[in-house]
Protein backbone atom coordinates (compact mmCIF):
# COMPACT_ATOMS: atom_id res chain seq x y z
CA UNK A 1 0.00 0.00 0.00
CA UNK A 2 1.42 3.49 -0.92
CA UNK A 3 1.60 5.66 1.76
CA UNK A 4 3.51 8.71 2.66
CA UNK A 5 7.13 7.14 3.35
CA UNK A 6 6.71 5.05 -0.32
CA UNK A 7 9.16 5.72 -2.48
CA UNK A 8 9.00 6.24 -6.40
CA UNK A 9 10.55 4.69 -9.31
CA UNK A 10 9.26 6.97 -12.13
CA UNK A 11 8.74 4.64 -15.41
CA UNK A 12 8.30 7.42 -18.28
CA UNK A 13 8.02 6.97 -21.43
CA UNK A 14 5.02 7.43 -24.45
CA UNK A 15 2.81 6.00 -25.12
CA UNK A 16 2.51 4.09 -21.92
CA UNK A 17 0.16 1.83 -22.68
CA UNK A 18 2.23 -1.37 -23.23
CA UNK A 19 4.23 -0.80 -20.20
CA UNK A 20 5.03 -4.33 -18.08
CA UNK A 21 7.46 -2.62 -15.36
CA UNK A 22 4.58 -1.98 -13.01
CA UNK A 23 3.17 -5.32 -13.08
CA UNK A 24 6.61 -6.93 -12.27
CA UNK A 25 8.29 -4.48 -9.92
CA UNK A 26 5.12 -4.00 -7.79
CA UNK A 27 3.94 -7.79 -6.52
CA UNK A 28 7.60 -7.78 -6.14
CA UNK A 29 7.98 -5.06 -4.11
CA UNK A 30 4.70 -5.77 -2.20
CA UNK A 31 5.56 -9.53 -1.75
CA UNK A 32 8.90 -8.35 -0.40
CA UNK A 33 8.31 -5.59 1.90
CA UNK A 34 9.95 -3.49 0.37
CA UNK A 35 8.23 -0.18 0.51
CA UNK A 36 8.07 1.61 -3.16
CA UNK A 37 6.23 1.65 -6.29
CA UNK A 38 7.03 2.23 -9.77
CA UNK A 39 4.35 4.73 -11.85
CA UNK A 40 3.95 5.00 -15.11
CA UNK A 41 5.10 8.62 -16.59
CA UNK A 42 3.38 9.21 -20.62
CA UNK A 43 5.94 11.77 -21.50
CA UNK A 44 6.83 13.40 -24.88
CA UNK A 45 10.05 14.46 -25.87
CA UNK A 46 10.24 18.14 -25.47
CA UNK A 47 8.56 17.73 -22.07
CA UNK A 48 11.66 15.50 -21.19
CA UNK A 49 14.87 17.07 -19.78
CA UNK A 50 12.70 19.32 -17.62
CA UNK A 51 11.15 16.53 -16.01
CA UNK A 52 13.59 13.86 -15.49
CA UNK A 53 15.83 16.64 -13.63
CA UNK A 54 12.62 17.54 -11.76
CA UNK A 55 12.05 14.30 -10.67
CA UNK A 56 15.25 14.00 -9.38
CA UNK A 57 15.12 17.07 -7.04
CA UNK A 58 12.04 14.82 -4.83
CA UNK A 59 12.93 13.21 -2.02
CA UNK A 60 11.39 9.80 -2.60
CA UNK A 61 12.26 9.19 -6.44
CA UNK A 62 15.06 6.27 -6.12
CA UNK A 63 15.21 5.95 -10.04
CA UNK A 64 13.79 5.69 -12.73
CA UNK A 65 13.13 3.30 -15.40
CA UNK A 66 13.29 4.77 -19.49
CA UNK A 67 11.83 3.33 -22.51
CA UNK A 68 11.09 4.66 -25.36
CA UNK A 69 11.32 6.97 -27.01
CA UNK A 70 13.59 8.52 -24.27
CA UNK A 71 16.52 5.84 -24.09
CA UNK A 72 19.04 7.46 -26.27
CA UNK A 73 18.63 11.49 -25.11
CA UNK A 74 18.77 10.00 -21.40
CA UNK A 75 22.51 9.67 -22.53
CA UNK A 76 23.37 13.54 -22.45
CA UNK A 77 20.87 14.05 -19.57
CA UNK A 78 23.66 12.15 -17.29
CA UNK A 79 26.36 13.21 -15.10
CA UNK A 80 28.26 9.83 -14.93
CA UNK A 81 27.06 6.95 -17.58
CA UNK A 82 28.38 3.75 -17.23
CA UNK A 83 30.72 1.95 -20.83
CA UNK A 84 27.32 0.26 -21.44
CA UNK A 85 25.69 3.37 -22.23
CA UNK A 86 28.76 4.74 -23.73
CA UNK A 87 28.45 1.86 -26.56
CA UNK A 88 25.05 1.79 -26.84
CA UNK A 89 24.39 5.50 -27.12
CA UNK A 90 21.19 4.86 -25.02
CA UNK A 91 20.38 4.64 -21.26
CA UNK A 92 17.17 2.43 -19.37
CA UNK A 93 18.39 3.54 -15.89
CA UNK A 94 19.03 6.37 -13.94
CA UNK A 95 19.72 6.61 -9.75
CA UNK A 96 20.67 9.55 -7.81
CA UNK A 97 24.29 9.80 -7.28
CA UNK A 98 26.38 10.90 -4.85
CA UNK A 99 25.48 15.38 -4.71
CA UNK A 100 22.84 14.95 -6.45
CA UNK A 101 24.66 13.46 -9.66
CA UNK A 102 22.68 11.66 -12.32
CA UNK A 103 23.88 8.26 -12.75
CA UNK A 104 22.47 6.29 -15.82
CA UNK A 105 23.34 2.36 -16.70
CA UNK A 106 21.47 0.10 -19.92
CA UNK A 107 20.09 -3.19 -18.80
CA UNK A 108 18.18 -4.80 -21.75
CA UNK A 109 21.27 -6.14 -23.66
CA UNK A 110 22.14 -7.76 -20.49
CA UNK A 111 18.90 -9.09 -19.80
CA UNK A 112 18.64 -10.52 -23.78
CA UNK A 113 21.94 -11.76 -23.90
CA UNK A 114 21.17 -13.78 -20.10
CA UNK A 115 17.72 -15.19 -21.86
CA UNK A 116 19.46 -16.09 -24.63
CA UNK A 117 22.51 -18.09 -22.62
CA UNK A 118 19.40 -19.20 -20.65
CA UNK A 119 17.74 -21.16 -23.11
CA UNK A 120 21.20 -22.80 -24.45
CA UNK A 121 22.60 -20.42 -26.98
CA UNK A 122 26.32 -20.22 -27.61
CA UNK A 123 26.88 -16.28 -28.56
CA UNK A 124 31.13 -16.87 -28.40
CA UNK A 125 31.46 -16.61 -32.59
CA UNK A 126 27.79 -16.79 -33.59
CA UNK A 127 26.69 -14.15 -36.61
CA UNK A 128 23.54 -12.19 -35.55
CA UNK A 129 21.62 -9.50 -37.10
CA UNK A 130 20.07 -6.64 -35.45
CA UNK A 131 16.63 -4.75 -37.04
CA UNK A 132 16.28 -1.61 -35.54
CA UNK A 133 18.82 0.43 -33.91
CA UNK A 134 17.17 2.95 -31.45
CA UNK A 135 17.74 2.31 -27.93
CA UNK A 136 16.94 -1.13 -26.85
CA UNK A 137 18.72 -1.94 -30.66
CA UNK A 138 21.72 -0.67 -29.70
CA UNK A 139 21.50 -2.05 -26.15
CA UNK A 140 21.70 -5.65 -27.61
CA UNK A 141 24.84 -5.00 -30.21
CA UNK A 142 26.29 -3.55 -27.06
CA UNK A 143 25.73 -6.91 -25.01
CA UNK A 144 25.93 -9.34 -27.83
CA UNK A 145 29.43 -7.76 -28.89
CA UNK A 146 30.58 -8.32 -25.79
CA UNK A 147 29.29 -11.55 -25.54
CA UNK A 148 31.80 -12.34 -28.35
CA UNK A 149 29.43 -12.82 -31.45
CA UNK A 150 32.01 -12.14 -34.32
CA UNK A 151 29.38 -10.72 -36.89
CA UNK A 152 26.89 -8.17 -36.20
CA UNK A 153 24.17 -7.02 -39.24
CA UNK A 154 22.62 -3.95 -37.83
CA UNK A 155 19.61 -2.43 -40.08
CA UNK A 156 17.79 1.10 -39.40
CA UNK A 157 14.92 3.01 -41.59
CA UNK A 158 16.89 5.76 -40.46
CA UNK A 159 20.60 4.38 -41.94
CA UNK A 160 22.37 6.92 -40.24
CA UNK A 161 21.33 5.10 -36.73
CA UNK A 162 22.85 2.06 -37.40
CA UNK A 163 25.42 3.68 -39.10
CA UNK A 164 26.29 5.87 -35.72
CA UNK A 165 26.27 2.89 -33.62
CA UNK A 166 28.97 0.52 -35.66
CA UNK A 167 30.91 3.59 -35.54
CA UNK A 168 30.51 3.19 -31.56
CA UNK A 169 30.77 -0.55 -31.89
CA UNK A 170 33.97 -0.96 -33.69
CA UNK A 171 35.87 1.97 -31.63
CA UNK A 172 34.96 -0.71 -28.64
CA UNK A 173 35.18 -3.92 -30.36
CA UNK A 174 37.73 -3.78 -33.29
CA UNK A 175 37.51 -7.24 -33.95
CA UNK A 176 33.68 -7.55 -34.31
CA UNK A 177 33.08 -7.78 -37.94
CA UNK A 178 29.56 -5.25 -38.89
CA UNK A 179 27.18 -5.47 -41.56
CA UNK A 180 25.00 -2.33 -42.34
CA UNK A 181 21.99 -1.70 -44.04
CA UNK A 182 20.96 -5.32 -44.76
CA UNK A 183 18.23 -7.40 -42.78
CA UNK A 184 18.77 -10.44 -44.66
CA UNK A 185 18.82 -13.11 -42.16
CA UNK A 186 20.64 -15.91 -44.36
CA UNK A 187 23.02 -17.03 -42.59
CA UNK A 188 22.49 -15.53 -39.10
CA UNK A 189 22.93 -18.16 -35.80
CA UNK A 190 20.56 -15.03 -34.47
CA UNK A 191 18.00 -12.33 -36.06
CA UNK A 192 16.83 -9.86 -33.12
CA UNK A 193 13.50 -7.48 -33.94
CA UNK A 194 14.85 -4.58 -31.73
CA UNK A 195 12.02 -2.36 -34.01
CA UNK A 196 8.91 -0.96 -32.78
CA UNK A 197 7.34 -3.18 -35.83
CA UNK A 198 4.62 -5.29 -33.61
CA UNK A 199 3.99 -3.08 -31.33
CA UNK A 200 0.61 -2.07 -33.71
CA UNK A 201 -1.99 -3.93 -35.67
CA UNK A 202 -1.46 -4.89 -39.19
CA UNK A 203 2.59 -3.97 -38.38
CA UNK A 204 4.59 -5.31 -41.64
CA UNK A 205 6.98 -8.09 -40.22
CA UNK A 206 10.61 -6.76 -39.80
CA UNK A 207 12.31 -9.05 -42.42
CA UNK A 208 11.45 -11.40 -44.82
CA UNK A 209 10.40 -14.44 -43.28
CA UNK A 210 10.80 -16.97 -46.40
CA UNK A 211 15.02 -16.12 -45.94
CA UNK A 212 14.72 -17.09 -42.50
CA UNK A 213 16.22 -20.85 -41.77
CA UNK A 214 14.65 -22.64 -39.08
CA UNK A 215 18.48 -23.20 -37.67
CA UNK A 216 18.41 -19.05 -36.77
CA UNK A 217 17.15 -18.42 -33.05
CA UNK A 218 14.69 -15.72 -33.03
CA UNK A 219 14.76 -13.07 -30.53
CA UNK A 220 11.92 -9.95 -29.90
CA UNK A 221 12.02 -7.15 -27.98
CA UNK A 222 8.16 -6.21 -28.53
CA UNK A 223 5.75 -7.06 -25.85
CA UNK A 224 2.55 -5.88 -26.91
CA UNK A 225 1.55 -9.75 -26.46
CA UNK A 226 3.65 -12.54 -25.30
CA UNK A 227 3.32 -13.94 -29.17
CA UNK A 228 3.76 -10.98 -31.93
CA UNK A 229 3.43 -12.27 -35.42
CA UNK A 230 7.18 -12.18 -35.95
CA UNK A 231 7.33 -14.77 -33.18
CA UNK A 232 5.09 -16.55 -34.62
CA UNK A 233 6.17 -16.74 -37.89
CA UNK A 234 9.58 -18.17 -37.03
CA UNK A 235 7.99 -20.50 -34.64
CA UNK A 236 6.12 -21.69 -37.68
CA UNK A 237 9.49 -22.23 -39.01
CA UNK A 238 11.06 -24.65 -36.96
CA UNK A 239 13.19 -21.46 -35.15
CA UNK A 240 13.86 -21.44 -31.74
CA UNK A 241 12.55 -18.15 -30.20
CA UNK A 242 12.81 -15.79 -27.27
CA UNK A 243 9.39 -13.68 -26.46
CA UNK A 244 10.27 -9.38 -25.64
CA UNK A 245 8.88 -10.28 -21.86
CA UNK A 246 12.05 -12.51 -21.36
CA UNK A 247 14.34 -9.72 -21.92
CA UNK A 248 12.58 -7.78 -19.50
CA UNK A 249 12.43 -10.38 -16.78
CA UNK A 250 16.08 -11.00 -17.28
CA UNK A 251 17.48 -7.65 -16.83
CA UNK A 252 15.42 -6.77 -13.66
CA UNK A 253 17.67 -8.48 -10.87
CA UNK A 254 20.53 -6.18 -12.04
CA UNK A 255 18.09 -2.70 -12.35
CA UNK A 256 16.84 -3.68 -8.75
CA UNK A 257 20.47 -3.90 -7.51
CA UNK A 258 21.40 -0.65 -9.51
CA UNK A 259 18.48 0.91 -7.42
CA UNK A 260 20.04 -0.42 -3.91
CA UNK A 261 16.67 -2.83 -3.28
CA UNK A 262 16.96 -6.37 -2.46
CA UNK A 263 17.19 -8.50 -5.33
CA UNK A 264 15.99 -11.75 -6.77
CA UNK A 265 15.25 -14.23 -9.49
CA UNK A 266 14.03 -13.78 -12.86
CA UNK A 267 11.67 -16.75 -12.10
CA UNK A 268 10.77 -14.97 -8.90
CA UNK A 269 10.17 -12.25 -10.85
CA UNK A 270 8.15 -13.89 -13.04
CA UNK A 271 6.25 -16.19 -10.81
CA UNK A 272 4.94 -12.90 -8.88
CA UNK A 273 3.62 -10.81 -11.64
CA UNK A 274 0.33 -9.78 -12.70
CA UNK A 275 0.59 -9.65 -16.49
CA UNK A 276 -2.32 -10.25 -18.85
CA UNK A 277 -1.93 -10.43 -22.00
CA UNK B 1 -3.07 -2.88 -9.94
CA UNK B 2 -0.75 0.29 -11.87
CA UNK B 3 -0.68 -0.61 -15.13
CA UNK B 4 0.67 1.58 -18.10
CA UNK B 5 -3.09 3.28 -18.26
CA UNK B 6 -3.28 4.32 -14.91
CA UNK B 7 -3.94 8.18 -14.42
CA UNK B 8 -1.52 9.68 -11.54
CA UNK B 9 -2.57 12.47 -8.87
CA UNK B 10 0.51 13.90 -7.31
CA UNK B 11 0.29 14.25 -3.84
CA UNK B 12 2.90 17.11 -3.59
CA UNK B 13 4.16 18.64 -0.14
CA UNK B 14 7.66 18.08 2.16
CA UNK B 15 7.84 16.67 4.28
CA UNK B 16 5.52 13.56 3.12
CA UNK B 17 5.99 11.01 6.10
CA UNK B 18 1.96 12.25 7.41
CA UNK B 19 0.46 12.19 4.18
CA UNK B 20 -2.71 10.23 4.35
CA UNK B 21 -4.51 11.13 0.81
CA UNK B 22 -3.13 8.06 -0.70
CA UNK B 23 -4.61 5.37 1.80
CA UNK B 24 -7.98 7.03 1.41
CA UNK B 25 -8.47 8.11 -2.75
CA UNK B 26 -6.34 4.51 -3.49
CA UNK B 27 -8.97 2.21 -2.07
CA UNK B 28 -11.72 4.18 -3.16
CA UNK B 29 -10.06 4.45 -6.88
CA UNK B 30 -9.73 0.39 -6.27
CA UNK B 31 -13.12 0.23 -4.73
CA UNK B 32 -14.78 1.78 -7.57
CA UNK B 33 -12.97 0.44 -10.95
CA UNK B 34 -11.43 4.13 -11.39
CA UNK B 35 -7.86 3.21 -13.02
CA UNK B 36 -5.97 6.24 -11.20
CA UNK B 37 -3.48 6.29 -8.45
CA UNK B 38 -2.40 9.04 -5.71
CA UNK B 39 1.58 9.14 -5.09
CA UNK B 40 3.47 11.47 -2.65
CA UNK B 41 6.25 13.57 -4.13
CA UNK B 42 8.42 14.77 -1.80
CA UNK B 43 9.17 18.36 -2.43
CA UNK B 44 12.00 20.99 -1.80
CA UNK B 45 9.89 24.64 -2.05
CA UNK B 46 13.30 25.47 -4.35
CA UNK B 47 12.43 22.34 -6.63
CA UNK B 48 8.76 22.97 -6.90
CA UNK B 49 7.46 25.35 -9.48
CA UNK B 50 9.50 23.35 -12.47
CA UNK B 51 8.26 19.98 -10.79
CA UNK B 52 4.44 21.40 -10.62
CA UNK B 53 4.88 22.58 -14.74
CA UNK B 54 6.64 19.03 -15.71
CA UNK B 55 4.20 17.42 -14.19
CA UNK B 56 1.37 18.60 -15.93
CA UNK B 57 2.84 18.15 -18.90
CA UNK B 58 2.71 14.50 -18.54
CA UNK B 59 -0.15 13.09 -20.57
CA UNK B 60 -1.15 10.94 -17.59
CA UNK B 61 -1.35 12.80 -15.27
CA UNK B 62 -4.68 14.15 -13.88
CA UNK B 63 -4.19 16.62 -11.22
CA UNK B 64 -2.26 17.28 -7.97
CA UNK B 65 -3.07 17.84 -4.49
CA UNK B 66 -0.92 20.34 -3.05
CA UNK B 67 0.05 20.34 0.37
CA UNK B 68 2.38 21.98 3.12
CA UNK B 69 5.02 24.38 2.16
CA UNK B 70 3.30 24.86 -1.11
CA UNK B 71 -0.08 25.58 -1.02
CA UNK B 72 0.80 29.58 -1.00
CA UNK B 73 3.31 28.97 -4.18
CA UNK B 74 0.78 27.37 -5.89
CA UNK B 75 -1.35 30.46 -6.43
CA UNK B 76 1.20 32.19 -8.24
CA UNK B 77 1.62 29.48 -10.52
CA UNK B 78 -1.54 29.14 -11.53
CA UNK B 79 -3.02 30.05 -15.30
CA UNK B 80 -6.72 30.23 -13.62
CA UNK B 81 -7.55 30.85 -9.84
CA UNK B 82 -11.11 29.79 -8.09
CA UNK B 83 -12.62 32.96 -5.82
CA UNK B 84 -11.70 30.79 -2.59
CA UNK B 85 -7.75 30.23 -4.33
CA UNK B 86 -8.24 34.29 -4.47
CA UNK B 87 -9.40 35.15 -0.70
CA UNK B 88 -7.14 32.79 0.67
CA UNK B 89 -3.97 33.34 -1.09
CA UNK B 90 -3.82 29.47 -0.99
CA UNK B 91 -4.19 26.26 -3.52
CA UNK B 92 -4.34 22.69 -2.80
CA UNK B 93 -5.94 21.36 -5.78
CA UNK B 94 -4.02 21.76 -9.25
CA UNK B 95 -6.17 19.80 -12.78
CA UNK B 96 -5.11 20.59 -16.19
CA UNK B 97 -7.85 22.82 -18.01
CA UNK B 98 -8.12 23.53 -21.63
CA UNK B 99 -4.86 24.23 -23.55
CA UNK B 100 -3.15 23.07 -20.73
CA UNK B 101 -3.77 25.86 -18.53
CA UNK B 102 -3.14 24.86 -14.80
CA UNK B 103 -6.50 25.56 -12.77
CA UNK B 104 -6.33 25.64 -9.00
CA UNK B 105 -9.10 25.14 -6.62
CA UNK B 106 -9.02 24.97 -2.18
CA UNK B 107 -10.91 22.58 -0.49
CA UNK B 108 -9.37 21.85 2.55
CA UNK B 109 -11.96 25.14 4.07
CA UNK B 110 -14.76 23.69 2.31
CA UNK B 111 -13.97 20.46 4.01
CA UNK B 112 -13.37 21.62 7.87
CA UNK B 113 -17.06 24.11 7.59
CA UNK B 114 -18.84 20.69 5.95
CA UNK B 115 -17.56 18.59 9.29
CA UNK B 116 -17.97 21.41 11.39
CA UNK B 117 -21.78 21.97 9.72
CA UNK B 118 -22.44 17.54 10.44
CA UNK B 119 -21.51 18.14 13.88
CA UNK B 120 -24.62 20.68 14.06
CA UNK B 121 -22.33 24.05 14.88
CA UNK B 122 -24.27 27.45 13.49
CA UNK B 123 -21.50 29.22 11.94
CA UNK B 124 -23.88 32.05 11.29
CA UNK B 125 -23.14 34.56 13.29
CA UNK B 126 -20.24 33.15 15.12
CA UNK B 127 -17.23 34.12 16.36
CA UNK B 128 -14.01 32.00 15.64
CA UNK B 129 -10.61 32.23 16.04
CA UNK B 130 -7.57 30.90 13.67
CA UNK B 131 -4.30 30.04 15.39
CA UNK B 132 -2.21 29.80 11.59
CA UNK B 133 -2.47 31.76 8.99
CA UNK B 134 -0.77 29.94 5.99
CA UNK B 135 -2.33 27.82 3.49
CA UNK B 136 -4.53 25.70 5.55
CA UNK B 137 -5.48 28.52 7.99
CA UNK B 138 -6.09 31.06 5.19
CA UNK B 139 -8.09 28.37 3.58
CA UNK B 140 -10.37 27.51 6.61
CA UNK B 141 -10.77 31.73 7.16
CA UNK B 142 -12.02 32.41 3.69
CA UNK B 143 -14.65 29.18 4.28
CA UNK B 144 -15.67 30.43 7.76
CA UNK B 145 -16.28 33.89 6.09
CA UNK B 146 -18.29 32.91 3.38
CA UNK B 147 -19.97 30.71 6.38
CA UNK B 148 -21.50 33.74 7.86
CA UNK B 149 -19.25 34.11 10.70
CA UNK B 150 -19.58 37.27 12.55
CA UNK B 151 -15.80 37.84 13.84
CA UNK B 152 -12.74 36.21 13.05
CA UNK B 153 -9.47 36.64 15.35
CA UNK B 154 -6.05 35.37 13.07
CA UNK B 155 -3.07 34.61 15.09
CA UNK B 156 -0.02 33.92 13.36
CA UNK B 157 3.46 33.83 14.59
CA UNK B 158 4.44 35.47 11.11
CA UNK B 159 2.18 38.90 12.34
CA UNK B 160 2.47 40.32 7.99
CA UNK B 161 1.05 37.05 7.08
CA UNK B 162 -2.31 37.00 9.51
CA UNK B 163 -2.64 40.96 8.31
CA UNK B 164 -2.42 39.90 4.53
CA UNK B 165 -5.14 37.48 5.52
CA UNK B 166 -7.31 39.84 7.06
CA UNK B 167 -6.69 42.21 3.98
CA UNK B 168 -7.52 39.86 1.54
CA UNK B 169 -11.15 38.69 3.74
CA UNK B 170 -11.88 42.41 4.74
CA UNK B 171 -11.96 42.81 0.78
CA UNK B 172 -14.24 40.58 0.22
CA UNK B 173 -15.91 40.50 3.71
CA UNK B 174 -16.80 43.88 4.45
CA UNK B 175 -18.81 43.37 7.24
CA UNK B 176 -16.51 40.83 8.76
CA UNK B 177 -15.08 41.75 12.24
CA UNK B 178 -11.39 40.70 12.23
CA UNK B 179 -9.43 41.05 14.97
CA UNK B 180 -5.43 40.08 14.84
CA UNK B 181 -2.43 39.74 16.63
CA UNK B 182 -4.23 37.11 19.38
CA UNK B 183 -4.89 33.82 20.35
CA UNK B 184 -6.91 34.31 23.30
CA UNK B 185 -9.68 31.90 22.93
CA UNK B 186 -11.98 33.52 25.11
CA UNK B 187 -15.48 34.34 24.12
CA UNK B 188 -15.44 32.17 20.54
CA UNK B 189 -17.57 29.85 19.47
CA UNK B 190 -15.08 28.01 17.97
CA UNK B 191 -10.98 27.86 17.75
CA UNK B 192 -8.67 26.00 14.96
CA UNK B 193 -5.69 24.98 15.49
CA UNK B 194 -4.85 25.68 11.41
CA UNK B 195 -0.79 26.08 12.78
CA UNK B 196 1.97 22.61 12.07
CA UNK B 197 2.00 22.98 16.24
CA UNK B 198 1.10 18.72 17.43
CA UNK B 199 3.11 17.71 13.97
CA UNK B 200 5.54 17.26 16.36
CA UNK B 201 6.55 15.02 19.76
CA UNK B 202 7.11 18.00 21.88
CA UNK B 203 5.40 21.14 20.52
CA UNK B 204 3.67 23.49 22.91
CA UNK B 205 -0.40 23.87 22.31
CA UNK B 206 -1.29 26.88 20.19
CA UNK B 207 -2.84 28.32 22.59
CA UNK B 208 -3.36 29.09 26.85
CA UNK B 209 -5.94 26.28 27.65
CA UNK B 210 -7.17 28.04 31.01
CA UNK B 211 -8.75 30.14 28.57
CA UNK B 212 -10.86 27.96 26.63
CA UNK B 213 -14.49 27.98 27.82
CA UNK B 214 -16.21 24.09 27.50
CA UNK B 215 -18.54 26.29 25.46
CA UNK B 216 -15.98 26.66 22.46
CA UNK B 217 -15.91 23.81 19.29
CA UNK B 218 -12.52 23.51 19.03
CA UNK B 219 -11.25 22.12 15.34
CA UNK B 220 -7.89 20.95 14.39
CA UNK B 221 -5.45 20.57 10.81
CA UNK B 222 -2.83 17.95 12.38
CA UNK B 223 -3.25 14.68 11.10
CA UNK B 224 -0.31 13.19 12.56
CA UNK B 225 -2.78 11.29 15.48
CA UNK B 226 -6.45 10.84 15.43
CA UNK B 227 -6.79 12.81 18.75
CA UNK B 228 -3.56 15.24 19.15
CA UNK B 229 -2.34 16.84 22.68
CA UNK B 230 -4.63 19.68 21.49
CA UNK B 231 -7.73 18.34 21.00
CA UNK B 232 -7.36 15.65 24.16
CA UNK B 233 -7.03 18.99 26.10
CA UNK B 234 -9.44 20.79 24.76
CA UNK B 235 -11.78 17.44 25.25
CA UNK B 236 -10.97 17.27 28.68
CA UNK B 237 -12.34 20.85 29.26
CA UNK B 238 -15.48 19.32 27.72
CA UNK B 239 -15.11 20.55 24.31
CA UNK B 240 -16.93 19.05 21.54
CA UNK B 241 -14.16 18.64 18.96
CA UNK B 242 -12.86 18.32 15.21
CA UNK B 243 -10.44 16.15 14.52
CA UNK B 244 -7.68 16.76 11.48
CA UNK B 245 -8.79 13.63 9.46
CA UNK B 246 -12.70 15.26 9.29
CA UNK B 247 -11.09 18.15 7.22
CA UNK B 248 -9.60 15.97 5.08
CA UNK B 249 -12.90 13.37 4.36
CA UNK B 250 -15.21 16.10 3.86
CA UNK B 251 -13.00 18.11 1.05
CA UNK B 252 -12.48 14.72 -0.79
CA UNK B 253 -16.05 14.48 -2.42
CA UNK B 254 -15.31 17.97 -3.64
CA UNK B 255 -11.80 17.42 -5.12
CA UNK B 256 -12.92 14.50 -6.74
CA UNK B 257 -15.66 16.56 -9.10
CA UNK B 258 -13.10 18.87 -9.35
CA UNK B 259 -10.77 16.32 -10.94
CA UNK B 260 -13.87 14.93 -13.24
CA UNK B 261 -14.29 11.33 -11.53
CA UNK B 262 -17.37 10.27 -10.11
CA UNK B 263 -17.55 11.31 -6.82
CA UNK B 264 -19.05 9.49 -3.39
CA UNK B 265 -19.90 10.60 0.61
CA UNK B 266 -17.22 11.48 2.99
CA UNK B 267 -18.50 8.78 5.26
CA UNK B 268 -18.21 5.72 1.77
CA UNK B 269 -14.55 7.09 1.80
CA UNK B 270 -13.82 6.50 5.62
CA UNK B 271 -14.81 3.48 5.44
CA UNK B 272 -13.10 1.97 2.88
CA UNK B 273 -10.04 4.23 4.01
CA UNK B 274 -6.82 2.38 5.68
CA UNK B 275 -5.28 4.80 7.91
CA UNK B 276 -3.35 3.96 10.71
CA UNK B 277 -2.59 5.82 13.60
Amino acid sequence: MITGNTELIAHIGYPTHSFKAPMIYNPYFEASGIDAVVVPMGCRPEAYPDLLRSLFRLENVRGALITMPHKVATVALLDEASPTVQVAGACNAVKRGADGRLVGDLFDGEGFVRGLRRKGLALEGARALIVGCGGVGSAIAASLAAAGVSRLGLYDIQPQAAEALAARLQAHFPTLSVRLHTRDPQGCDLVVNASPLGMNEGDPLPIDMDRLSAQTFVGEVVMRAEMTAFLAAAQARGCRIQVGADMLFEQIPAYLEFFGYPSTSADHLRALARLSY
